[in-house]
């Protein structure tokens, strides 16, 4: 019984994501279907390639990952399915799917598009189907030719200066306000945005009630975070605001 | 092992969802629960009968779709399951089962309230019990008596003057703010609203960045949209807006 | 096949839950994950207090109940799991759990903190295998040591004045604007809250498009509502807003 897993921007209160549920449910009765999130910021691919990363692998092998932020649906994008380290995944050749592109083993192929599909809604016309064959046991190689080139977006690296200090920036803020950056938690003490100097500590409860700090995240990174409050909105930090770990 | 789809205005933070899923459980413990959508705008009937539209065919025979946007629970209003196409339905007898109810083979039956039930939360205490025995397999006609005459509410018709073209209107403004229009879409080449033409396209390929034009929805109807933007916001469209197809 | 509930604060978009769903269905392959609510708001343990104690009882003897709105995650507090009345949960000890550890029969334990955790997300690392190995039949002794003063929230009792009033107040908003008191519903007709009185009424039908009223709620309690609109907005009420019943 394979798991599928679905991460859009369609919002849930138009009735795309039932449809989506619906193919899924007829094509591969026996699959577990599991919603990661529909609530991505429209035609935010970046953003969805984020939260991709964080939860892909974590899943049985087998699992197939349904990744549907497409901005491009219409045009001559292609539409990929992909087979990376155990897993599937299905989605737009827009970068969405790079998690699991930039794996050692990772193969593509390229999705024919029916005469019969939606030109807006490959979700449906597309992807879903592809995933249900692939959820129920159809081999990649039967879904498509390979695809040799497939878009990779890449999360900027940060680059060290003379001084040792490493220069990166925020790459996402979260629910909570936390500010994540790209700069891997290790090799420094003070971190820096906004002309303010941070302690990077090992736990929020090092700090006090409505202290900002830095912190090691979840994922390895280096997050600014306010004990109890928003960290991002104190200081203004957004998609792109330097950061400096020293 | 049926499905149960579940389309509400409850939210989920205040645990009335979580309540309808724990009746269906003990009721059903083989059902596979599908959330459709739980954010609909609050009773708004028309939204939730769009929404229904789109998805519930698309499930496997035998499917329950328990659709509960009930402003009037608590009134005279009856309850109401539904068996059409092979799939059943619950949910109150306002017209948001229409969908459903002008298929041919439709049937209805009325509910009976329980004494015990809430008076105002019939999804918990009427419709989900109900939703739990469809799904085990009990028959339509065990749950009630016929109801002969519900509710059926129905997307306007659009009318065709003189000149041969077609006076319809925005039903309804999706996530991405695409204007869902009642103008099937064949037999026109332009659009008109707000006193703006735009060309029927075929793909959102056709479209350059910010602009906007009219394309054919993956539910077979003319949608005035803006590529990477929302048509709505721009054109000040709302569900009611005059739309013509020449 | 056991049932895992899950109610958070997460939100869905940063891959979190995606994150929790994946090491619930790696470790526990069987189980059926249900999504109770992910939009709590940040931090709001009540919040998520008052959710759980409407839903926790009516799923299966079995059912294992993630509940994680953790603001002081990665300091001293202790990380739980509990069996009450057939039904298991995890959570951290913050009072989360109140409605479960009231109960006559409950148990908990302290669960163990892996050197290798995040300090930041026990959602992830600590719960989610904590609620797989109880799903998957683990006896709840096998988890850590026996807690014995887990925090305990409350909702304030309210109090009775010599006329026999009962003098209570809003305990929560629901996405309706029905204000939600402490008053359990009997024993009085008439409901003042902000210098309005109104009447108790038994159900919605009784009450006028746009017509204040109070009725009793289907968690059997006293709640503030407008037909067809928010009372909580246009009354002002908030948590916290006194309340008498008389």
């Amino acid at each position: 019984m394979a798991v599928i897993t679905l991460l859009t921007d369609f919002g849930t209160a138009d009735g795309y994501v039932g449809e989506v549920k619906g193919i899924l449910l007829t094509n591969a009765p026996a699959a577990t279907i599991v919603d990661i999130a529909h609530d991505m910021p429209a035609h935010d691919v970046d953003a969805a390639r984020l939260a991709l990363a964080r939860y892909w692998r974590r899943y049985p092998a087998g699992t197939v990952h349904f990744v549907v932020v497409d901005p491009g649906v219409g045009t001559s994008r292609a539409a990929l399915a992909v087979a990376s380290d155990g897993r599937f995944l299905v989605g737009p050749d827009n970068g969405v799917l790079s998690p699991a592109l930039l794996a050692r083993d990772a193969r593509a192929v390229s999705l024919a598009i029916p005469a019969t599909a939606s030109t807006t809604f490959h979700g449906r016309d597309v992807f879903a189907p592809a995933a249900a064959r692939l959820a129920s046991g159809v081999a990649l190689e039967q879904l498509g030719d390979a695809w040799e080139a497939p878009v990779v977006r890449r999360t900027p690296e940060p680059r060290r200066t003379g001084d040792g200090a490493l220069h990166g920036e925020v790459i996402s803020v979260d629910r909570f306000g936390n500010a994540i950056t790209n700069l891997a938690g290790t090799g420094g003490s003070r971190v820096v945005a906004r002309n303010r100097e941070l302690r990077l500590r090992r736990t929020y409860g090092e700090l006090d009630a409505g202290e900002l700090g830095a912190i090691v995240g979840s994922n390895g990174f280096v997050e600014i975070v306010l004990r109890e409050g928003r960290a991002a909105d104190m200081l203004e930090l957004v998609r792109g605001t330097p950061v400096i770990l020293r």
